[in-house]
C-alpha cells in the first residue's frame, strides 16, 4: 500500500540481488525506518527482534533468509544450517516453518551452482503469491462493502468495524481484513474505519492506525470496550477481523477479544466476517474452544505500556500499583454460529462443516 | 477498608474539628498521600482537580466543605456563595448538586451560631449514611457469593468480574460493586477477582487493582478484551458491576464496555449482577439507549497513557500515530434482560418495571 502517496511492499529486494530490505516496525508508529538485509543471520535478527512480524511477512521474510544464505554459500551444509536457524527465531510461527522447509527442499534438489538464483527467485515467487492472494480476499470482501454502501440512503460512508492489525503490515501487502477496506478505498467508495487498539500490545492504535493513515483511508481509533455502544447506536456496517487459525468447523481463533465483538454483531444484527488465507485452515480440528489451547503472554505486556513521552522519546510506563499480578490470555475462539461468513482467496463461505469443506484442497 | 491492615475511609474529619483529610487520588497508584482541606476553596479545589472522585464521594466531600465554609464565615452570604462555588466544579454530578443544597437548606433554617457544629454533624452523617448504604448492598451480595461458595466441590475460590471501578475509592467506605466482595473477603469466604483495567481512563489498573491489593483481597488484572474468554473457559462465577444511572425499566448506564461483558455473561449462563445504590435511579426514564445521552470525551484520554516511568516519573506517553484522531464514548448502556438483578441497598430486585417500582421510595 502507499506510505504517503508512494507504494510500498513490507519486504523487497534490492537491486543489487544481493540485500533486501524492510520496514522495521519496532518503532513503529514512532519512527520509520527501513532495514536492510544481506545475510541469514539479519534475516533471522528480523524475525527474532520482531522488525518483522506476521505470519506471512514473518514467512516471506525466512523465504529471503534462505535466498540470502545460498548467496553466502550455497552448499548443503550451510542450507541446512541456515534453515534450522531460521526456524529457530519464532518456534511456533507455522508459515515460517513452512517457508522455509519449502525453500530448503527446492533448493536441495538442484545444483550448487543455480541455488542462488533459484532461491532468489523462490523467495520473489512466495512473496507475490502472499500478495496475489491477499488482493483476492481483498476482491471478495469489496462485494460486501460495495452492496452496503450501495443500500445508503445518506451520504455516510461504510463504516467497517476492525480488531487488531490483520493489515498490510502483517503480510506482504493488502494486509487480509484491510484487503477489501484498501480495494474499496481505492476504488472510491466511501469508507471509515474504526479501528479498535487491542489491549494489551496494542497493534490496533500502533499498526492499522499507521497503515490506513499512511493509505489515506479515513479511520476512528476507539478503545476496546467502545465497539458495542457504537453498533448498539448504528455506527457500525460490517466488522471485518482476520483469524490466526480456523477450525473445519468454522470456529476462528483471533486476537483476544474479537468474541466481545462478535457477539456485539450478533446482537444488533450487523453482519461479522473474518478473513483469511485457506492455509491457516486446521482442517484436523474441529471444535475451537475445546482443540485449540490457547497462548498465555506474559503479564507485563497488559501492565506496562509503550509510547512515545512529550519529549520524543519512546518509553515504557507501568499503569498498575507495583507487583500488580495480570493474566494475559492472547487469544480467544469465536464459535462458527456468530461469524456471518469467512473471506477467503478461494471465495466466501459458510462459516460451518460444509462451507469449510468446500475449500478444502483436493490431496 | 484496610490499606495494609489499617481502616482508612476515603474522607474523615480531624480530631481539630476545622478541618477534613481525603486520600489525595490523583497519583494513584503511584504515590499514596492525603491531602487536609481547611477551607470550602481547598474542597472545591479537591473536587475539581479530582483529588477526590466518584458520585458518593464527591457529595461527601461537598458537604465537608459545606462545614468548612460555616467555620470560616457562617452569614447566609457566605454559605450561598460557598454553595455556588462548590456546585461549579462539576457541573454534571447530580450527588454533589444533591448534597450541597441540602446542606444548605438546612443551615439557613437556623441560626448562624448553631450553623457550624450543625454543619459538621450534618456531613458526618452524610458520609455515615453512604457507609451504611454500601454496608448494606455489600450484605445483600454477599448472599449471592456465599451461594455460589457453597456450590463449589473444589477449593478453587469464587472468581468473580469487575468492570471499572464502582469500589471503595468511589465512595466513603466498602464502594458498591465491591462491598459484596469485601464483605465476602472478610467473611473468610474465598474469593478471587478479575479486574477489568477499564480503557481508556484505565480506572481498573489504577484504583480497583490497588484498593482489593491494599485491602489484601486475591486479585488479577486482565484487559477488558479477556473476559469474553474467561467466561468460555469457566473461569468466571458472577459479574458484579456498577451503575452510574438506572432507568425505571432496569437498563443499566455504567462505564463504556459494561454492554460487552453482559453480552458474554448471557451466553456463558453465568450471573450479571449491577450493585446501585436507589438513590441513582432515575424513574423519569424507561428506555436506557434512546434516553440517555451518552457523554463524549476527550479522544486524547484514548491516545494518551498515564503511568510510572523505569525511574519512577509519572508520565504520559501517546500510543498512536501522530495526530490520530480518537473517539471516546464514556459510557454504555446495558439493556435490562441481561441483568440477572439489581443489588440495592432496600435488597435484590429484577431489572424489570417490576423490580425497580417495588423500590420506588414513596412520595
Amino acid at each position: 500500500m502507499n506510505i504517503d502517496g508512494t507504494p510500498f511492499r513490507t519486504i523487497w529486494p534490492n537491486d543489487d540481488e544481493k540485500s533486501v530490505s524492510i520496514l522495521d516496525q519496532t518503532l513503529f508508529p514512532h519512527e520509520l525506518t527501513t532495514a536492510t538485509l544481506s545475510t541469514v543471520a539479519d534475516a533471522a535478527r528480523a524475525i527474532e527482534d520482531m522488525l518483522v512480524r506476521g505470519a506471512p511477512l514473518i514467512g516471506a521474510t525466512a523465504a529471503y533468509g534462505m535466498a540470502l544464505a545460498c548467496i553466502e554459500d550455497p552448499s548443503d551444509e550451510y542450507i541446512e544450517a541456515a534453515a534450522s536457524q531460521l526456524k529457530s527465531t519464532r518456534p511456533t510461527a507455522i508459515n515460517l516453518r513452512w517457508a522455509v522447509n519449502k525453500v530448503k527442499k527446492d533448493l536441495l534438489s538442484i545444483d550448487t551452482g543455480a541455488r542462488a538464483k533459484a532461491a532468489w527467485e523462490l523467495a520473489a515467487r512466495i512473496c507475490d503469491e502472499d500478495v496475489e492472494c491477499n488482493s483476492r480476499i481483498g476482491d471478495f470482501g469489496l462485494g460486501l462493502i460495495e452492496a452496503i454502501a450501495k443500500q445508503k440512503t445518506d451520504s455516510s460512508p461504510v463504516n467497517i468495524l476492525t480488531h487488531c492489525n490483520a493489515g498490510w503490515l502483517a503480510t506482504v501487502d493488502y494486509g487480509t481484513a484491510t484487503a477489501p477496506i484498501y480495494k474499496a478505498f481505492d476504488k472510491g467508495i466511501p469508507v471509515h474505519v474504526y479501528v479498535d487498539e487491542t489491549r494489551p500490545r496494542n497493534q490496533g492504535a500502533h499498526l492499522t492506525a499507521w497503515e490506513l493513515g499512511k493509505h489515506g483511508v479515513p479511520h476512528t481509533l476507539i478503545v476496546d470496550n467502545a465497539g458495542g455502544h457504537l453498533m448498539q447506536h448504528g455506527q457500525i456496517d460490517i466488522v471485518i477481523v482476520g483469524s490466526d487459525r480456523t477450525t473445519s468447523h468454522g470456529d476462528v481463533c483471533n486476537k483476544i477479544g474479537t468474541y466481545l465483538k462478535a457477539l456485539a454483531a450478533r446482537d444488533n444484527g450487523i453482519p461479522f466476517y473474518v478473513t483469511l488465507p485457506t492455509s491457516t485452515i486446521d482442517f484436523e480440528i474441529e471444535d475451537g474452544l475445546s482443540e485449540i489451547p490457547i497462548e498465555e503472554r506474559s503479564g507485563t505486556e497488559v501492565t506496562m505500556v509503550s509510547g512515545i513521552t512529550a519529549a520524543g522519546k519512546v518509553e515504557q510506563v507501568r499503569i498498575t500499583p507495583e507487583n500488580c499480578v495480570a493474566a494475559n490470555p492472547a487469544f480467544d475462539v469465536t464459535p462458527n454460529h456468530l461469524v456471518t461468513g469467512l473471506i477467503t482467496e478461494k471465495g466466501i463461505v459458510d462459516a460451518s462443516p460444509e462451507g469449510v469443506g468446500a475449500i478444502k484442497p483436493t490431496e
